[in-house]
């Protein structure tokens, strides 16, 4: 196949995606937020609202901006073009700071090789970007640059976005209603600035992962001070799917609220598919560049070598990928407590390194090796998400000795990487009840020093799969309350197979919702406001107003209509739940009515003598009916 | 129509559902626990498993028993009749307690008007049983012979099945890994004794919802110190509904695991369809009496009469209605307390009194004959379930002093019930963020004196309409675990509809999950079994049986079957999800292979010197991909 000939094939396929993947949310407009330099614009996604209707007369309701997390695709002034790749906008921030350097093409070798291999050529992304590294000597993290006193344009923008134009929505009485938060010693503040940002990067509180070589990023922070953030994971196994299908369950997942994306390919032409997703990845993007390395020795453990670990993380840093997975935490003499447990080892990657250990009988590569892996982690700006290979696979093992064995041994090398000015967050459990989550987050923080924690739920039981983003949307919203910063998602093909695109968007509000139960119980100062306006909207029946102020719209109608489909019923005070006589809302809103003629709240209507206002009322016919006529 | 004809319709109609809604589990069979007495024979299904095959050899799975709660539909020897009901399982324990009598006929007015309307003939159920009523002067509440010392064969049926057979379980090893429980001062046992269960009904810490005139029902439990239930909800509104399809509902709801049902039906011929679904329910069935009395009324509140009532009580407690939602709380002085709330008042029972309330300027008619209702239900055992109707509808409005002020009210009412010896339940909420769940429980233990709390949710976020099952899944999970004793339902269409069959389905099993992470966080004594076993034929790759073992096994199966759908990919080493290179339990298999074969356990095996065994290992071939034709 021709160059042109897989051009226009991604072309074609993304086309139809585009349409149905990119399609706007109703009611819904780009908006951005202006910092003080003119190239930190922070987009957010606005939605229009009715007016209230009362019998007062009709007030508006402003639009409502939500966090926005689709990038370039939310934005329908911008032409997407998959095959060029979107927007450097990074670009001139990285540039400016004049400690890195363009190569003049990749350095790994196995780059260099799949740069000229004739036989992926049509799948080769053509418009590959020149790779940067840092000049000799330099340190280019945002950690770096946070201790050194530095705010850099990416934190100004991280604090405009975490506000979520709060101002806005204070002003509108948003937030009046609004419960403090119990954040177990969290310290969300009232108010984002620039500063507060740098300070929790400088501190190693949070992570803003933005490798150099991936300037079409949106910046944004994982920490647990901030909003709580989702991943989504996708990526083929031995199922081959098409390079467009994985561009696809990009752009689906940015669309739905993923603040982070895992590329967890392990067929084939893992590096060319990767290209393809960094170039079009609006948000960060993490690998585990073991299951490359593991590839490139044709899936024999024993066969891996440093050297080519090593290589496979120079590749992915140029490429862009902004963090690493690396379970170095999985040592040799950790193996043994795994042997009785109910389900052994469970995570990929920590099952790998352990038959490495054991066939070498030597301690891990990357263990040994953690400091070389810090210094090219440093030169690209990739954070480390330090893997958890021995977490548990099912409630029997959760909190065990491997576990929390390695949990020791990656605050053991957060310290090491944060000599480096490598940021650094933590992967975590896995199975857990809920009687035992609370430990982990507590021996997290303490073991690692407040690095952010990262997890996989915690599923809550093991006794549904098919349902496993509910019982891990369980553990994760608790987990998330006592701190865990950023959540990976879990669809509800969880345990028996691969994901499609409904399982993504499933797992992906869920995880949303969890994570936003999270950002309430913590207390963060946006996030009550949009309970708030959505209730509000509930209330006063503006039916598609509550639709479009949920975390999916479209769901919501199909819903809603599934029972009542005219339009008619979309202004009705009343659901098919309860039919208009038995609307509670209806009622109450007679009951505020009838106290609102009299010109008195009820309290002191109540005391004003109540008997007259009662004849008042039976005299307007109690009206619990709607008399409606569709119905 | 003929009743014939009737007749014939409800069966040709109930015929296809039967054979839908009662179709088997695969592998499973229906079990009975012997009790001391012949007729206490407690129901479990009894799932099969496959043996374990491992390189040392084969060894046998002893078949799984879970508790049941579908009742003669899960037992393939009960020929089912839907025109005659149930058999009346409890009767001879009804009759032998000699403190009751049969009456000739219904004794309310409406019951009397009803048995002979001929405009309802056709809907009739033909096989009405003769209402039975205490004897002058009785009361029959299983508290009033809990608190007179009586064992009886209620509580020894119910004994026996809180421990599901936890003896066995032990036996073959399956709780020897168990995390203890975080019981908030709950009092969980090891071992459930008829004792205990006497004991938890006469401190009123727990109730045996059994009306003497539903004799169809299994004895269940709802108290903190037990199993935690779960309640689904139907009954048709504004949109018709045929009886047909009310009954299917009921018999799906127990297939999936509701432990007891409320028909909240609000359309035409309340009565005769609640005649059908009580004559059918192998569970305690729940009303909302006010819904039917509103009904007699036309639908105005301010009509409203003691006298309705008090005829809607007993018309429906001589149906056999186990227990009623009674909204005796919303006292007139609380409701100027909601008027400035973000949702008013959302509790359909709450609003139609509070309507009532003020129309009449008078306190509520509920409240004020708190004592002729308990005479009424200590007559029949009809457990109360007082009612919240003030609870908050969102976010904004949870835990304020509308809610508060009524709960602290239904405590005073509880006391005064169980001066009655009137079993009772205390409903809460709603709508509630993470950092105020806790509070709800805590406040209804000291309010209401440990009776047992029967929660809807609560919802964590009101921004997720179509995910509420979700939203509130994680609410209630906690609640749950910290003291609440039965969860009600929520659908996906919670806000936006009515239920469907699917919707049903996705809500229960939503719940029982949620429930059992809340019996496993508790340290229920037997909850964790079920786990342990479904992992461990997770990692043993028996595919059917962790289909089988999880709650909704055709999804399971389903999903699995998605991606690799041949019969040989259900004994395969891997799934779809990692593909069989990076099976991780896989490799985990080969690493503790390794360490049986050498004859050690792992520990030993490192001080033993691993050098020599890593050489073994390497000369297997360090086997990670699994050499599978099908693939």
């Amino acid at each position: 196949m021709s160059q042109k000939q897989a051009d226009r094939d991604v072309q074609n396929a993304t086309r139809a995606l585009n349409a149905d993947a990119t399609r706007p949310f109703p009611a819904s407009r780009r908006i951005y937020l202006q910092g003080n330099r003119p190239d930190v614009r922070v987009p957010m996604r606005e939605i229009a609202l009715s007016p209230t209707v009362g019998s007062a007369g009709t007030e508006d309701n402003p639009p409502f901006p939500v966090y926005d997390t689709s990038g370039p695709y939310g934005d329908p002034e911008v032409e997407i073009d998959l095959v060029r790749g979107l927007p450097a906008q990074r670009a001139g921030w990285i540039e400016e700071r004049g400690d890195t350097e363009a190569l003049t093409g990749p350095s790994s070798e196995y780059g260099r090789a799949r740069a000229g291999a004739s036989e992926t050529a049509h799948l080769r992304f053509q418009h590959v970007r020149t790779p940067r590294r840092a000049r000799d000597g330099q340190c280019v993290t945002q950690m770096h640059y946070a201790r050194k006193g530095i705010i850099t344009p990416e934190m100004e923008y991280v604090a405009i976005r975490e506000n979520q134009a709060l101002d806005r929505l204070e002003a509108q009485g948003l937030l009046t209603a609004r419960h403090p938060g119990q954040a177990f010693g969290a310290n969300l503040p009232e108010r984002y600035t620039p500063e507060f940002v740098r300070d929790e990067i400088a501190a190693g509180r949070a992570i803003l992962p933005n490798n150099i070589n991936h300037p079409e990023s949106e910046p944004m922070i994982i920490g647990r001070n901030f909003r709580v953030k989702i991943n989504a994971n996708f990526g083929n196994s031995a199922v081959t799917s098409s390079i467009a299908e994985e561009v696809e369950k990009l752009i689906w997942s940015t669309r739905w609220g993923a603040d982070t994306v895992m590329d967890l390919s392990t067929g084939d032409h893992i590096h060319e598919t990767r290209e393809w997703i960094v170039r079009n990845a609006p948000v960060p993007v993490g690998t585990v560049p073991l299951y490359q390395a593991l590839e490139k020795v044709n899936g024999v453990p024993e066969d891996l070598t440093w050297e080519v670990f090593r290589d496979t993380l120079i590749e992915q840093a140029e490429q862009g990928v902004d963090y690493f997975t690396i379970h170095a935490g999985v040592r040799l003499p950790f193996i043994p407590m795994t042997t009785e447990r109910t389900t052994g080892i469970v995570s990929r990657g920590g099952s790998i390194m352990a038959a490495w250990c054991l066939a070498h009988h030597r301690e891990s590569f990357l263990y040994e090796h953690f400091e070389d892996i810090c210094e090219i982690m440093k030169a690209y700006d990739v954070a480390f998400s330090l893997g958890d290979g021995l977490r548990p696979g099912s409630i029997a093992d959760a909190n065990d000795e491997a576990q929390f064995a390695e949990l020791k041994t990656l605050g053991e090398l957060t310290k090491i990487a944060w000599e480096h000015d490598v940021q650094v967050m933590i992967e975590g459990p896995g199975h857990v009840p809920m009687q035992l989550i609370k430990e982990n987050m507590d021996k997290e923080l303490e073991a690692c020093f407040d690095a952010p924690f990262y997890t996989l739920g915690p599923l809550a039981t093991d006794i549904a799969p098919g349902y496993d983003h509910i019982t891990s949307a369980i553990g994760a919203a608790q987990i998330a309350w006592y701190g865990t910063a950023m959540l990976c998602y879990v669809t509800p093909k969880e345990h028996l197979g691969l994901p499609d695109r409904d399982d993504v968007r499933e797992g992906i509000v869920t995880y949303r919702l969890a994570a936003h139960a999270a950002d309430l119980a913590k207390g963060h100062p946006a996030a009550q406001a949009r309970d708030n306006a959505l209730s509000k909207a509930r209330f006063e029946f503006r039916w598609e107003d509550q639709f479009n102020l949920g975390l999916d719209p479209e769901r919501a109608r199909e819903y809603h209509d599934a029972t009542l489909p005219k339009e008619g019923h979309k202004r009705a005070h009343f659901c098919s739940m309860c039919g208009p006589k038995f609307c509670s809302m209806k009622i109450s809103h007679d009951v505020r009515e009838f106290a609102r003629r009299k010109g008195l709240d009820e309290a002191e209507a109540l005391e004003a003598g109540m008997k007259e206002q009662a004849v008042a009322f039976r005299a307007r016919g109690s009206r619990v009916y709607l008399q409606d006529e569709e119905h």
